[in-house]
């Protein structure tokens, strides 16, 4: 499977350094320590889990940025473009005096002002020794308001996303166990592989199938045993295709749903209308959850309702902002975000669809772009093929 | 590939919260939150991955712990064994009044002396609204000695392991592609797959070879085009089975190696040896990493040191006791470390053994058993076979 678009896109880390250089110097910040892994690779491309050995970014209000990282990682951070000097230690735990917080310290200086991501442990802030630490989520904020470049990694996620769904709903079949619809996710990755840019470290691909009535509970991971049949079945596939992600839902059926669940495919359909009328530049994203929140309630299942009706995507499946009726965030330009308002009944099972929305100027462009209406979801022939292969597989794996 | 031992191992969760209530104790807390991931999980076997929307378990002194997690989560988590009242908050974020600190803190009471884990992040420690917050190590102290259950996790893992380098071993040949070395990754995936019990949410699996010379960086991923030929190339095997993880590492060889190769082959063999006789109970940590290095200077070398000796294993790949010279660990029995000194030359490559080691009463105990000698480890045979299979796949694939 080759990829759907070029992918080589190329990332103007030092634009993203200037424009946090701007903030600090507007906020007299002597230096910003990043050191969540999401930011360290927004910054820098350089992949790299803090774990238990710390890796900082340390961004000054002008010049080249300084890295803290193990020795470890010394040789191949060189290469690293755009960075100055690299502080290395030796490990951790070092000796006195040579631990990574000495280290860090001394490039600091104990009348620095720092700014510190919100996502830092309580027992690393407490290691710096400095005038003043301020704690300050403006790395995550500025992530919000996707560059033209991150629009294109979407996009590749996306399409990658999209035939990933297209390979859970065109496998499924009556009688399939779960374990089968979390395997379509191999041939993604396979195909980005073979596509000859594959980034190890920031890809992740899931692709699955709750069947009914357990897709009424969205985070449970049904018995992999569990068999699909009656009811609506929600697919799930999530990639992150070399540090971007997508996400498409689908709600489907196996042959023909009742008229119930027709009716409350079609409450979810119209709260997802309300939802999409809504996105453009300027509106408050508590006020689109609200909306179909009301809608629900209108109809009579606002106790149904479980989640928000959306969140941010970007480096991360779930970032702001977040579509929820306690959210402060207002939707930009070229915010990324998922639609999903959903409703969930315990004897039933859940209706939930999902896509990747692009804030466009005026309004919105679902970036994910598989078929949403009912008849097109529907699962009408028996696959009687994709029965006998089922049984073979289910039995070597003994699912 | 069927599972190589029973992987019905059951966990005494009951017990671990019984140790934590006899430290809380007698350290007079009041309540001890329970925030990552890990912790969540020994504590409890519910796995969830605490990011936007949090989890916690409360613990209190006496009693059964309580738990606070986001709605999604409720109807799943009614189902943990051993819980007490489930405070749900609805989503993240939550209108004023609502949201998990709301929560929390309503449980919690202002006058209460609360300990928190030093992994909390500064954001969310600054939203609890208690008399006092103690940030206390206790539950990663505490997992630092395995119980028998864990130890059996453990030794399951081993097998999978030991599994996983005998796949990469023998299925190397002079011209594989970096690539190629981390599919048999697959396998034992669906060999857990297959043996009836996997925890989704709690396995991985990850195979690999780095060829020389850039086996000489343990922590850059070489381009996946790179090409398996002369020096030493290091194999991995890191796999984490139903919750715990083991580990196992070999430097091998494409035909002889030089004579220099076998002489610094040798020489890491020694420093093994060192290690591994100094493993029991009650030796410092620091001294085995400290023993190890003073070995390699003796030999010229210490500047080719680029790591630690070791560090434990459990439910995470890496975790205390850290076999390093700034660690103030010591050694215990049921403790689960990695030994693993090893040298770097950036012209030649790595060199460097892994096992997955269990301390027991009077020394230890090798629980990844790959053969580690060097005869066994040269791939002698031109395989011609696999080199031709692997043309078709590298083909397939573009790499």
């Amino acid at each position: 499977m080759k990829s759907p678009m070029p992918q080589s896109i190329k990332h103007d880390y030092k634009a993203r350094i200037l424009k946090l250089q701007a903030f600090m110097k507007s906020n007299n910040l002597d230096a910003f320590i990043v050191s969540t892994q999401d930011s360290i690779y927004y910054l820098s491309g350089a992949s790299y889990m803090p774990v238990e050995r710390p890796f900082f970014i340390v961004v000054h209000p002008e010049g080249v940025p300084q890295l803290v990282v193990p020795q470890l990682e010394y040789d191949h951070m060189r290469k690293v473009e755009g960075f100055g000097e690299i502080g290395s230690y030796f490990e951790y735990p070092s000796i006195e005096g040579e631990n990574w917080y000495d280290k860090l310290n001394s490039m600091l200086g104990g009348q620095a002002v720092v700014a510190i991501e919100p996502e830092l442990s309580v027992s690393k802030a407490a290691l710096l020794k400095v005038k003043e630490t301020v704690v300050s989520p403006f790395i995550t904020e500025m992530r919000r308001i996707k560059t033209p470049d991150e629009i294109a990694a979407i996009r590749n996620a996306a399409a990658w996303t999209d035939k990933g769904m297209h390979l859970v709903h065109h496998g499924l079949y009556r009688g399939q166990s779960v374990i089968e619809t979390t395997m379509p996710a191999k041939t993604l990755q396979t195909g980005v592989i073979s596509s000859g840019e594959f980034d190890y470290f920031n890809c992740s691909f899931i692709t699955a199938g709750w069947a009914a009535p357990k897709s009424a509970q969205p985070h449970s991971l049904p018995d992999m045993h569990m068999r699909m049949g009656s009811g609506p079945i929600v697919l799930m596939s999530y990639n992150r295709v070399n540090g971007y992600a997508a996400e498409v839902e689908r709600t489907v059926f196996l042959g023909d749903p009742t008229t119930e669940e027709r009716r409350l495919y079609d409450i979810v359909m119209q709260a997802r209308a309300i939802a999409y009328g809504m996105v453009k530049p300027g509106v408050r994203c508590s006020d689109i959850d609200v909306a179909t929140q009301e809608f629900f309630k209108s109809k009579g299942h606002g106790d149904r309702v479980i989640h928000r009706t959306g969140h941010g995507i970007g480096l991360g499946n779930h970032e702001q902002p977040w579509l929820s009726s306690g959210s402060q965030d207002v939707l930009a330009e070229n915010m990324v975000i998922s639609i999903e308002p959903a409703l969930y009944f315990p004897e039933i099972g859940g209706f939930r669809h999902s896509d990747t929305v692009l804030v466009t100027k005026d309004g919105y462009e679902r970036i994910t772009q598989y078929p949403d209406d009912l008849e097109s979801l529907i699962v009408h022939e028996k696959r009687l093929f994709l029965q006998l292969k089922g049984r073979i597989i289910r039995k070597a794996i003994h699912y």
